[in-house]
This record gives C-alpha cells, sequence and structure tokens, in this order.
C-alpha cells in the first residue's frame, strides 16, 4: 500500500531532522508542550476515520481502539504537563565560593535533549505505542525531532496518525523536518535509521529478537547510541498457600480474565503462575481451566502473530510433562487466538528452558512446586521481567521474605494482590525491567519519567546570568524546582 | 609484587560479592552512609605511610596527593550525605483512585541497586578516582557491593586503601565480601570480571581502547550490563576576537598553567586551543611559547605513560603544517614529560585527524582559523568531549550564537572564561560527555548525582503500607522529598 523509503530517502529525512531538531530544541517547554497538546486534538479530530482503519488494520474491537486513542491523548498531555513542569530536567544549581581555595565556580546543571530520536511502534498498541504514543511523546518533550518506522501491521493507521501530527505541527509553527513518517517492510529501514550517523537514540517495543537487533546495532556504530528497547516478557505470578487458601476460585477468575485480555497480546500478559502442590492450587488450576473454557477466541492482531502464537502454543504444549488444564471450547476461526491454560511440575520447569519462553497470546503455564525450596528455586532461575507478582495475605508476606528479595530483583514492577495488564500512566509507573524485558532497566517507557531516555545533563560554569537558559538563570523564570546548593527549590538564587 | 588472581578466584571472589549485595541492598541509608563515613577515616589513619606509598609508586608531588586525598574524603562523606538525603532515590508515590475506571491501585517507585558493580581505577588519580574513589563511593550509597581491579601502576597505594575499606567494614558491621579487591596486569582480568554473570555494572576512568573493550564486553554478554567508561577528551577551547582583545596575554598565562598542571595529566587538560587569525591570536601564541619555556619537565605517572605521551607529541609534530610554539627551555629526564605547544592551520586541522587525537600530557595545539566560518567548522568537526571552553566577552557571546549551540552539542560541561582543570565536586557538576568521552553520556562520574549510575527504579504497585520499603511508606520516617501525585513534598502521605 505504501511505498518503503529508499535507503537515499532516508538519508535525506535524518538530514532534515537533524535540522529541525537545532531548532526545537531551542523552543522553550511551553512551545514543546504547545505542540504536543496540538497533536492530541488532531488524534481526536481524526474522529471515526482513524477508529474505522485502526479497527480494519489490528482486528481491534472498537471499544479498546477508542480508549487506546484516549489514552494516547492522556500521554501526550500528561507528559506535555510535565515537559512544562521541568522536575525531569534535574536542574542543579552550586553557586560559586569565591574564597574558596581556589575560588569554587558557579556551576548548573539541566538535562538537554540528545538529538534526533527513531521510533520503532508495536504491533499491539496502533495508537499508545506506535506513531504519537509513548516514545514520540516523551522525545518530543525532551527536546528532540523524531523518525518514526510505521509499524507494517497498522501502516495506513500510522499515516493518518502522522497527518494529524503534521496538522498540529503547521498550526503551532514547528520546523519542518521536526516529524518524520517512513514505511519500511524489511530489515533496510530499520537498520538504516538505527546506524545513521544523525540518530541520537532508539525506541522500540516488540520482540526480544527485534530489539535485542537494534541495540545491537546501536552499539555497533562508530558513535553508540542507546536503544531502549521493551522486549518480550512471562510476567510471573507466584500464589502463595495462604492466600490461595482463602480465595483460590477467586483469584482464577480473577487471571482467567487478566490471560485472556485482549486476546493475550499485552506485554504484561501473566504467562507463568507458579504455586506450591496442595489443595488450594489444585482448586485454583481446576476453576481456572473451568473459566478458560467459556472465552471465546477472537482475531489476533495479524496473521503472523496468530501464527506465531499457535506454534509456540503447541511447541509448549509437546513438552515432556506439559498437560492442558483448559481451553477455549468455542472452535477457533483461522487467524483467531484460542485461549489455553496448562500445567507442568516445578521440576520440569527447571529442567526445561523452553518451558521459560513467552507464548505471546491467551496462554499461561501454571507451574506446581513440590514445596517452598522449590518455589524458590523457580523464581531464581527466572530471566528478567516487566512485572512480577505476588498473591499472598498477610502470613505469607511474613513468611516468603527470601521469595520477595528474588522477585525485587527480577523485575521493574511488582504486584501485590492485583494483576499485571493494566499499566497505569502516571510518575510511579515503572514500565522497564532488567534484561532481556528490556535493553535497558534504568529506564521507563511508560510515565513522565521515560522523558529522561532521550536527555542527558549539561553543565554550565562560569555563565553570566544573562547567557544562560531560562531552567537556570537566578530569577526563576519558569517557577520550576531546582537544587540550590544541595536544598531543594522553586524559588530564585541569590548571587554573592 | 602481588599475585594476579586466578579465574576460578575471580569466581569465588563475584559469589561472595554477590551474596554481600543481597544483604548490604537491605541496609538502611544510614548504614550505608556509616560505612562511607568509616572508610573516608580509616584513609586519614592510613597517614603519611600511604603518601609515601603512592608518591613513590606515581612520582605525584606530596602536595598533590595529600589534597588528592582529602578529595577523595569528601566525596565519601558528601555521597554518603546524599545517600541519606534520597532525593537521589526518585520516590514517586502515586495514590490510589478506587473510583476510577478501572481503579486506579497505589503505585510507588524508587531507585533500588543493580547488583555487584566492578571498578576500574585511574591511573591518574590513585585516590580520587581508583580503589575508594568516586565509581566506589558513587556504589556503595546505590547499595552495591564492589569488586576493584588495583591498577598495576599504583597497586600498593591500592592495597592499603582496599584494607583501610576493610577496616571500616569491619568495625561498620558490613558483609564478608562487600568489597573486594584483585589485582591483575593481563587484560584476562578485567575479561573475567566484566564478563562474570554476577557482574551488574563496571565503572572505569582510563583510555579510550581500554574503555570500549570493556564497553563491548559489557554488551556481548548473555545480559548485557551498562559499562561506564570515562574516556578521552582534548577538551577544546574556543578563543573569541574580543577577548582576546582585551586579554590575550593573561588568557595565554592562565592556559600555559592549565596545560601543565599535574604534567598535564588530567583528563581535562585542554589539549586544543581554537582562534581566529589576527592580532590577538599572535600575542596569545607568543605569550603561551614564552610562558610554556619557563615550565620545568617533572616525572610522569609511570614509564609507560611518559613513552606515549613522547611518541604521540612527536607523531603530532610531524603532521604537516604543525610548528612548535614553545617548549619546556630545561632539558627532560628519562621519564619526566616535557611541555610543548604547537600551532596548525584550522585547514590542516580539518583535513588531518591525527590532529584531532588527545596527546595525554602537558601538550596543546593552537589552531588559528582564517575566519569565524571556519571557526566553526572546526567545531562542527570535532567528537564528544567531557568539557569544552569559550572565552569570550559579552560582544563575542552575542555574536557567535551558532557556535555557542555547537558548543553546547559537544561537550558535558561548558565553561565561560575558564579553565577546564578543577572538577568540583559537587550536585551541578556534569563530568561526563557524548561518546568517545564517554560511553554513557546520560549519566556524571563526579557528583552524588554519580550514584544513579549504578541504580534502576522499581514498582511497588498495591503493596499494604507496612510491607513497603521505609522510604516509599505513607508516614515518611526517613523524611526524604518524594513526588506524591506530581508533587514534590517532603511530608507524609494521606491513603484514603
Amino acid at each position: 500500500m505504501f511505498k518503503d523509503a529508499s535507503l537515499e530517502e532516508i538519508d535525506v529525512i535524518m538530514q532534515e531532522s537533524r535540522k529541525a531538531f537545532l531548532v526545537y530544541s531551542k523552543y522553550s517547554l511551553k512551545q514543546r508542550a504547545a505542540f504536543m497538546y496540538a497533536i492530541a486534538e488532531e488524534l481526536e479530530k481524526a474522529g471515526d476515520a482513524l477508529i474505522q482503519t485502526a479497527m480494519s488494520e489490528t482486528h481491534l474491537p472498537e471499544a479498546r481502539l477508542r480508549g487506546e486513542r484516549a489514552r494516547t491523548m492522556f500521554q501526550l498531555t500528561s507528559y506535555a504537563d510535565a515537559c512544562v513542569n521541568g522536575q525531569w530536567l534535574d536542574a542543579r544549581i552550586d553557586t560559586a565560593i569565591p574564597d574558596k581555595t581556589p575560588p569554587k565556580p558557579d556551576i548548573r546543571k539541566m538535562l538537554v535533549p540528545l538529538g534526533p530520536v527513531v521510533v520503532f511502534g508495536a504491533s499491539n498498541f496502533p495508537f499508545a505505542y506506535s506513531t504519537a504514543g509513548g516514545d514520540t511523546a516523551c522525545a518530543l518533550a525532551a527536546g528532540c525531532s523524531v523518525v518514526v518506522k510505521a509499524h507494517p501491521a497498522h501502516e495506513a493507521t500510522s499515516q493518518m496518525v502522522a497527518e494529524a501530527i503534521w496538522a498540529a505541527a503547521k498550526r503551532t509553527g514547528m520546523p519542518d523536518g521536526l516529524f518524520a513518517h517512513v514505511h519500511g517492510r524489511g530489515f533496510e529501514t530499520g537498520e538504516a535509521l538505527v546506524k545513521h550517523p544523525h540518530t541520537a537514540a532508539v525506541g522500540f517495543t516488540g520482540s526480544t529478537a527485534g530489539g535485542k537487533q537494534l541495540f545491537d546495532w546501536g552499539n555497533q556504530r562508530k558513535v553508540p547510541i542507546p536503544v531502549f528497547a521493551e522486549m518480550g516478557s512471562i510476567n510471573p505470578v507466584f500464589l502463595l498457600p495462604g492466600k490461595l487458601g482463602e480465595a483460590a476460585a477467586e483469584t482464577a477468575k480473577q487471571y482467567a480474565g487478566s490471560i485472556t485480555l485482549g486476546v493475550g497480546q499485552f506485554c504484561t500478559n501473566p504467562g507463568l503462575l507458579i504455586g506450591v502442590e496442595g489443595e488450594g492450587l489444585q482448586t485454583f488450576i481446576k476453576t481456572l481451566g473451568q473459566e478458560i473454557a467459556q472465552v471465546a477466541p477472537a482475531t489476533m492482531l495479524h496473521p503472523g502473530i496468530a501464527k506465531a502464537y499457535n506454534s509456540k502454543k503447541e511447541l509448549a504444549l509437546s513438552q515432556e510433562g506439559v498437560e492442558t488444564i483448559g481451553k477455549a471450547a468455542k472452535e477457533a476461526a483461522e487467524f483467531d487466538g484460542a485461549a489455553l491454560v496448562a500445567t507442568a511440575t516445578g521440576a520440569e520447569f527447571l529442567r526445561n528452558p523452553v518451558l521459560h519462553q513467552e507464548v505471546f497470546g491467551p496462554y499461561s503455564l501454571v507451574i506446581r512446586c513440590k514445596d517452598a525450596t522449590e518455589l524458590q528455586a523457580v523464581a531464581e532461575k527466572l530471566e528478567g521481567q516487566l512485572t512480577a507478582t505476588l498473591m499472598a495475605n498477610d502470613s505469607d508476606v511474613a513468611t516468603h521474605a527470601t521469595l520477595i528479595d528474588a522477585i525485587k530483583g527480577m523485575c521493574g514492577r511488582f504486584i501485590m494482590n492485583g494483576v499485571p495488564t493494566g499499566v497505569e500512566v502516571c510518575l510511579s509507573m515503572q514500565h522497564g525491567g532488567p534484561y532481556p524485558a528490556t535493553t535497558d532497566s534504568r529506564y521507563s517507557a511508560v510515565g513522565a519519567d521515560g522523558i529522561k531516555r532521550f536527555a542527558r545533563p549539561l553543565s554550565f560554569q562560569g555563565w553570566k546570568n544573562e547567557w544562560l537558559p531560562d531552567e537556570l538563570k537566578d530569577e526563576n523564570p519558569l517557577g520550576i524546582w531546582r537544587t540550590i546548593n544541595n536544598t531543594l527549590s522553586n524559588g530564585s538564587v541569590s548571587r554573592k
């Protein structure tokens, strides 16, 4: 439908992006925010046509897509608010001490934008983590220009969103080339974008293989650049005996919902449920199987994802000691995802790395450990995760300190007595985690703290007040919070 | 003198470091700080013997080493203060909104330590950026265990500092293995440390080749880890016409001091001085040559550095169009560094990449540009730098906006009318910069913000107050600054 960008076109786009960056990076925080608010408005103005296009490309239901567009607008406006608030700038001011030996100069520091950012959107979030999604919003707030590579699975949706962004750029007076949008089905497009000398950082949401490839390209450049790849996760859930004793069936019902939400196509989908053999776990398994049977199959995002889901599910089920607990009773159409939950022992899980692999879709594996020691061994064997969850009552928490430590070490978000699906957009959200969940556990892909991915500190030493950026001027014209001589303050600075 | 660690010994050390991490990472901020204060005290107690050992190994003068030990103690105590202050934790709290659809859970986030950190000390700072130096202090403040590889050029000094750290650990009740110290002359030791599965991060100060190798090893691991390498820099200084018209000779005298400070063995040594042809630059060059002639040669850190200095200096001087302006009049002994300044045209500099290379020692190259356009071209051709300096009067600043933008883009610290040598230890200091100055421009190796290199955010969702770490509890028992529902506060939280 859309023409792939040639290498020559990519070069021109990156040159233009660099030029636009040099202009935009000097725009005020308010000007950046005005652009972001305008993008949110244009997304709304794109109306039903945008929703219809996304429905036809992604097979996601209308209500979900309307909700996701609203979330995308909220991200843009709340990150714009955070941009103006300026707390993310980590402004620090240390005033001069002229009579120190040697004299201490006046030094001030703040975050400055990195440069053009290349964004690879997610297939499973055509709005919120794609063209005008979280990475784009963070990069724009940071003061960077953005080049998005459209996801081939929703390229028409992506094009419409790009047009909304251009309309917003035009009416808020943004420089040409600040936002660019390229199509490309082969890996060559992505490779050229990551390796272009003007590219300063990369945001990616998708598979482990894809993210790792971009990470490697980023590191192998003459000038390495940060690649923030949010990749796979099986989001383990630990079911403790006290909690199951109180609420095994309720917990199973809660998890049947979380496993099958959005046909299981969330990076926070709970793919592994781990408990200790006993009556509680038996009740949990039985109820989970019954609940899953009632979930109707539904069309997955695209045929490739449906095929991968079925083959990975079959691979898991073909492993020794893996038994099906329950599966969707209704027959599945060709590109549907049909829910299935299986079980295996802790010993099998510890032995067989295939069982550790993510099966992207409405699938989950219940691990039956023979005792708390084996449960601990399973926890310690797991790779880095976006989330981990503990289902526990007070007594469970009191008696599982070592398990809780192990869980803290493996994940970016630790949920107590809840489900991992549902990622709030707020400052306290960490959507990230130790490798291989992401390539950089020190940053979040959700929440305004994600802005910091695309900025670096710059110190200004010995500058006259009038030469400094407004963010660092004595009189604090922007009214932001700054750390002045080691104390937080939203006031002004008195120079001696 | 000391035995190199075998691969088996390194494995045992890393296992012990991991065990110690699991204990220490749960110690309170105050307990971590108590250890760090004790290290500072033990360094002082090590007395004259430590200074004498360092003098014999590094050939640095006594006053410098006494000053550097004091700086190291200040780093330890001031980062300990910052650790307790808790602002570095970036604590964020978003309270629950139960009547939202879907209900918004309570989420709280703070930084948690990464794991065992491997530190490679610098040859040019036997105290401040070595065994108990900035990287070690930051890692301990973050809650990490530390394994230091002693620099072979000052291994006895390093051993004495390690013993001071062990004495401090003992009297403050730290777990065994929290700090470990290994010797190793070959690259195998470093490789084994960076590649060990328990290593979670690496700090390095040294050459570009060495830092880049560690960075590559860190990225090529099964689980990649961050490698913070602070590498080379030529620290360009831009001499603008207005400033030179007012103060060419004074500026030359100031720079003769900065170029030769510590026999030029600072990573912030100004290796490149760039101006536009004219009377002012001629006066600057003439005075600089005269001043440099008067600087007596002095012994460099070790014979390897002296040899490298001489061969790189000879290479630079052998390039077409490079002429000596002035050199130390007094004859140099075998391992002395003799100061020398040379000059070349802007055209030669733009043509010849050899002239862009760092010559570590008391050497600097003055570039004579034919006009402001060529000056701008030189600025745009430069690689990433730790520092860049502008010598300018008000009128120069007003007429060089494009140059100022280019300088901002290349460096981590932008000095106005000063010298780059002299790195203050304070929050506003950025000691870092775009590649190849460092491998990660988003972090500082100096100042308490460096603590963040060794930590990552962890979100706690739906936790009861009593289960949360003290840092995130409602009542704010530590009295730290936290962002509560998007507003900074050092108060408590009221849960609905």
